[in-house]
């Protein structure tokens, strides 16, 4: 095995690298994207995987049963069966994977960890002579940053129906470009709504590496999953008045930038205090000019919280100043909410077979598990050590041996899950 | 005189407006500032201007005296003799005007305003029956503002000499397309360098839309510049680390946003207490994403002060607080000085012939005439009332009469430097 998950990553190291920052550009439907996609396809030939597209750019490679592939329609008639085992819907399949985009300048193994580690654990059981009672599927998800379009989990999200068509139709990234004329220049032909493979899934098992330094903490080199944080989005619109930065005496502003800087420093405040998390990472200036007192300031709030309620007091506390401060500089603002996101709590019996003395952990970040969670599918997730706790960056990092431990233990996972026969 | 100045008004009034802000695109070499150039060409035409372009972009329309043009030669020889003069060089023509392009969404009048009045004050002329004893020339300078190179008051520094060709040259928009390129694609035929024309003038007359509310204050409709405030253009590089916005606890973080925000907040209550002028309305952030804690943010300060001592001071002073701020955030500071002018003081001899009665206020803006004045051309500048103070922004205004008054007093200036023969 290890020989050949040293290839795989040798193969996706230098795919999207930049050599200025030796961080990943993998946008979703870019050249660098599709290239780990089409090495996804080669990986699933190689190993007799059968190569399933959905409409929605996410892909499965299916080893199937000796025997043949469950009949879709039993799985149609039953959808309830699956909430009605611990761990496993009775006749579905065991479905595993995650992403291989990345944000821009992000690292190699946020996604990627989890497809390769997914395609070396099906080498390990077919090394141990495992035949698989049930179907295994490794999915490589679409745009599950969010970094182009928008929607964080968009692949997995229109796969399970959270998100619809005619609301992905009406994503465009910042050039203008909409999302099934990027999928059409990426050669797919985009077919958006619910995937008809979902209906065969019985479970779903993300490996992924760690976003933070629990694990490093813990002196641990694999955990599971308990549950995601809430988590919302907030675009704070700041206007003012342009005018000239040289000319416009300061007390004759009404400066939006300004309301903003104090916004982005009592939303780390309120977070610190909390000990919760608010992050301003992005801005839009107008008109964006050395010389000119901006008319208007974009920011988005990105904000994670333990609990819901948690989560609305820190925005309103946040929002609180921002307008207090508004009224000090005469300018205005208005906060919208793009998207706002219930915890996601993973599957009780899936934690319980994965758990075997592991440390079980919450996270603050959106996962396509989260998303096939919400939808119904029981789910849960293993994490891989991170030394640097670093995660969206060229920083990020995981050991040899720790992203070893994290294959045998998905390994594991898949043969107990998949071993009985439906 | 009315008629025909209302008429150009309503000409140029759609060329590059926004539908939308209502505000004025017109970027040096691109479709709405050529046109603005191909009507003024037309303006000249029609007033029987001789028509001058030079290899930098500037344009300038000349109103010979009867019996020809003054031979370049004789100037070259004697370039000293300017300086030797009060307010008008022995021999040299006068030129005025201002420029054509515009920030992106600015107003209808910084810059327009002078060129327009300009050919309106050689109307008035006219109808006097006045007869120059020397040129007259009206200008249309190149890339006034310096908002597609970076460098406001490119076309009249390169006429006058103090950027080079090769600095010039090495200069491009946000798209990376170069000024000569740039150029070239809207037709022109680049010769970067020291303009031909500026041997032949004896001094020069901006007439410009005031940027503030000095006027408005003081209830005067023009008022005559005494010199332009030092002014600094610096670069703030703020670099921390990059990381994920939900998993990074908030205390394992190195966010540059929070460095640069409170050095934004900072430089805004220094200038405030000095009496001067800070600001940052310019930003650019790595990777600005929502989801990202940034590893970079650059930000641009623009400072302007009464004198060069308390510039140097008050950067300092944002500075020392913007690097306090950076230790205890983790992240690094550096400021790199883009571009620092001195004061300009205008001539002495020509706002007292402007003057007659009219305020002398300072401005902290740039101007062509600043360039030239720097460059050793005599030279001064009239400012028509502006009832919002509010310039670079759709909200610039000038009313007809103030704008009437303008011309008069442009024209009259003209008419006393200009009746006299070399």
């Amino acid at each position: 095995m290890p020989d050949d998950f040293e290839q795989m990553w040798t193969d996706l190291a230098p795919v999207g690298r930049s050599a200025a920052t030796t961080g990943y550009f993998r946008q979703p439907f870019g050249a660098a994207e599709r290239e780990c996609h089409a090495w996804f396809v080669e990986q699933c030939r190689l190993r007799g995987l059968r190569v399933e597209h959905d409409g929605n750019g996410n892909t499965v490679g299916w080893w199937e049963p000796v025997g043949g592939i469950v009949p879709r329609e039993r799985h149609h008639a039953e959808p309830e069966a699956r909430a009605d085992h611990v761990g496993l819907s009775g006749a579905g399949a065991v479905l595993t994977g995650s992403h291989l985009d990345s944000v821009l300048d992000g690292g190699a193994y946020d996604g990627p960890l989890g497809v390769v580690s997914a395609l070396a654990a099906i080498d390990v059981l077919r090394d141990r002579g495992f035949l698989p009672g049930r179907p295994v599927g490794v999915a490589a998800f679409a745009e599950e940053e969010g970094s182009r379009f928008g929607l964080a989990c968009l692949g997995s999200r229109l796969a399970v129906g959270v998100t619809g068509a005619e609301q992905a139709r009406g994503l465009a990234d910042r050039d203008g470009v909409r999302l099934e004329d990027a999928m059409a220049a990426a050669g797919l032909e985009p077919d958006l709504g619910r995937s008809g493979w979902l209906d065969r899934v019985g479970c779903y098992l993300e490996l992924h590496v760690e976003q933070g330094r629990d694990l490093v903490d813990r002196e641990q080199p694999v955990g599971v999953a308990s549950a995601i944080w809430p988590h919302g989005r907030y675009r704070f619109d700041f206007t003012g008045e342009a005018n000239h930065a040289g000319t416009t005496r300061m007390e004759d502003r009404h400066d939006p930038m300004l309301t903003y800087a104090m916004t982005a420093l009592a939303a780390n405040k309120q977070a610190r205090l909390a000990g919760q998390r608010a992050t301003f990472g992005r801005l839009d200036v107008t008109p964006n000019g050395t010389n000119a007192v901006p008319s208007r300031v974009t920011a988005w709030l990105d904000a994670r919280c333990e609990t819901e309620e948690v989560l609305a007091e820190l925005v309103a506390a946040i929002e609180r100043q921002a307008c207090d401060r508004a009224d000090r500089d005469g300018t205005a603002l208005t906060v919208t909410a793009e998207s706002v996101s219930s915890a996601v709590h993973f599957d009780g019996g899936l934690i319980e077979r994965l758990g075997r003395g592991r440390p079980v952990i919450p996270t603050a970040a959106g996962h396509d598990a989260g998303i096939l969670a919400t939808a119904g599918v029981p789910s849960a997730m293993l994490f891989v050590r991170n030394p640097t706790g670093v995660s969206h960056s060229p920083e990020e990092r995981a050991e040899a041996g720790d992203c070893h431990a994290g294959v045998q233990a998905l390994a594991d996972a898949l043969q107990d899950l998949a071993e009985e026969q439906p």
